[in-house]
């Protein structure tokens, strides 16, 4: 027996202003493609997406059929062999990128590492590699490993230091990576300028979408960008781990080079032939053999957005995070909880952050409730939401839990720190 | 409907032999422990295995109960988080592996990658890394780009003629990368020799065990090996891509730096550093987020070997083989088909390879007769077996229905190369 999550009363007011934006909401339909439990209110798709219900029928075919019946003879009668290509030019669907510039596989810490060292590659003499500190941690470790390995110095300026920096330093810059969207706070930086400023210094950018595809429109090809990387098990519903994908402008596939010269990259990957000559086209940022399982499971999740506009997703997603700031200002403030999203809605991700000492704490007991949110340490509360499926009633309810369980003192304070971060 | 294969009688003796091994097979009870489909006779385990009858209730409930229902509280509660090392002590069982020096995920080019890195970086100033011209291509791409990457030069030194290269000029190998197994004809090398000529040398060896785990013994700890990779969906049976593995002999951890240093290898992974720590073990081998789905399938695929002797499927598999060489001798080679698996059954893995120049055909024609077998451009024939499910029947009949097709001239010689190489 399950039981909704249920919050005492909130103010008259949010609750028929979140029955009017859920009642005029024209992606209401969508909540449907997902398999969402009835007993929970789900905001942390931004860590990990729900599952689709177009996945469990095409990961039993991949699973019966495709592997038990058909065998080895999927990799060409089932599709098998392009999937890397095929689910890259799906993705890249959503982020603005034409098809033949997007390959889904390996991680996105794989996929970082062979964007950030070819990307270097292309500016021979340049000694600066330059990076959010607040990037996600796997951004900047990787970010130093490549530098280290490349001969180049770390430089670490933040999103809004970045312009003046390049106008200062860009001549020596070989490339500049960055997140459009704070993983922790949620803030939205401006991809465009950012983007220009880079290529006003003659460095390539390097973009992290984890935290952006799916949620948002993104413009790759029209923003000129060169080259981008992200996961698909966030906003994209992929599942748990679900393959990253590499994006490569057009422009460089003739000379891109990849650290990472694995078989199914080569021009004639059947040919066994002794020396690498890479594949064209991106083709040729293929690695190793995918992990078809999950591939397909991400490939079925996709479907999701069939028929669906971003913008309006987009519209929806700040709605939600709209409604939800405004929540917790009437809510949750005067319990000592701040919010460091940005109001702005310009500025603003796919989540709302809301600041507390006993982040950790109030998150596990949101849980209790059935109200699923994540943290990030020391004192942040994250919550995400999606145009697909979050509804503004489930906001109202996660803020009157959350805001129920402070009052009543419902929670264990004792700090600890687990789960996984991204 | 289906049809099981069948072939023209062959002689009464090797139908006679053929039944007699397999009613005295102790493993007999094992093949149904794999969904094989009834209408085909599968011989291509050492490229795709099929489909263990653990994966599908594991599967589905990792998708519905754990991703659907659980959703990220399955990071810990479902005991994703340490999948990697649970997995790869798993497979490091299988290996002659202690725990604790096995981590599952990534692809097996991600893995070698990792691996003949951090094997150079133990021998600086030493200039050679020393690599099988025969070699898997990964093998050979992988090894020339960390050659170029590290400043080194890449030789290719056949297995037979190591132990003499590495008295001649073993001070300046760095590291030494092979297989125990080539993958063309199914020779098995001394990998306990080996080992020790590059251990004389003063140089790590990387082991590359794709086509042998899982099929043979391999003593990893026994023989001092220093690194192994290898992948998880031949003889493993983890399913299409399953994850690759990377073992690391205890005594490097300490000093192990892995050149891709995702944030899931971390220290302290959900501490957000703004450097990487790696941590102990290894772990520290972990890059970024694996996918779940297909390792979890890999973990089920290996319940097959519960309560499985690995002495008993190498001993099976030798009697399978033999009997192969037998039958294609008898059968065979008055067609022109010659053998390029050696007959000592010590230089001999799970397959036989056999040599005609319209191996392509052949084997297409056999796949229309329900026989699966793959080929080896341009002209190997690749029968895998697999003592948990391949019968001495089933290798009868291969080599009935190849000696009909060739008979009766039956298919198409036309030259084409196409399909998965592995």
């Amino acid at each position: 027996m399950t039981t909704t999550p249920t919050a005492s009363p909130a103010t008259t007011d949010l609750a028929e202003v979140a029955a009017r934006l859920d009642a005029e909401d024209p992606l209401a339909h969508a909540r449907d493609r997902f398999l969402l439990p009835p007993d929970v209110v789900y905001l942390d798709g931004n860590s990990l997406g729900p599952l689709p219900a177009a996945v469990p029928p095409v990961l039993t075919d991949v699973m019966t059929r495709q592997w038990g019946t058909d065998l080895i003879g999927s990799w060409n009668d089932n599709g098998w062999w392009e999937a890397p290509l095929r689910v890259g030019d799906a993705i890249g669907a959503l982020l603005g990128a034409a098809p033949g510039q997007t390959v889904a596989g390996d991680s996105t810490s794989v996929q970082l590492y062979t964007a950030l060292d070819a990307a270097v590659a292309l500016r021979p003499g340049r000694t600066l590699l330059v990076t959010d500190p607040g990037h996600f941690p796997t951004d900047r470790y990787v970010a130093a490993a490549v530098a280290e390995r490349r001969g180049l110095e770390l430089r670490r300026v933040p999103p809004a230091e970045l312009p003046g920096f390049l106008r200062a330093e860009g001549e020596r810059v070989a490339v500049v990576s960055y997140s459009p969207v704070d993983f922790r706070t949620g803030e939205l930086f401006d991809m465009r300028a950012l983007t220009r400023a880079a290529h006003d210094a003659g460095a390539p950018a390097v973009w992290d979408l984890c935290h952006a595809a799916g949620a948002l429109p993104v413009e790759l090809d029209a923003l000129g960008v060169d080259f981008a990387v992200g996961c698909g098990y966030k906003f994209l519903s992929g599942g748990p781990g679900a393959p990253a994908y590499l994006y490569v402008a057009h422009r460089y596939h003739a000379e891109l080079r990849t650290p990472l010269p694995g078989w199914t990259g080569h021009a004639d990957p059947f040919g066994l032939s002794r020396d690498y000559a890479p594949a064209p086209g991106i083709a040729r940022a293929r690695i190793g053999t995918p992990p078809i399982l999950s591939l397909l499971a991400l490939e079925a999740a996709l479907t999701a957005y069939d028929g669906v506009d971003l913008a309006d997703v987009r519209a929806k997603s700040l709605s939600l995070t709209g409604f939800f700031l405004r929540c917790a200002d009437e809510l949750l403030a005067p319990f000592g909880f701040t919010s460091v999203t940005p109001a702005d809605p310009d500025r603003r991700g796919s989540q709302v952050s809301l600041r507390h000492p006993h982040a950790h704490a109030l998150t596990r007991a949101l849980a209790e409730r059935g109200v699923i949110a994540d943290m990030r340490a020391p004192d942040l509360l994250r919550f995400g939401v999606h145009g697909l499926y979050t509804s503004h009633g489930d906001l109202l309810t996660a803020a009157g839990c959350l805001r129920d369980i402070v009052a009543e003192g419902a929670y264990d304070p004792t700090p600890r720190v687990t789960g996984p971060v991204t």
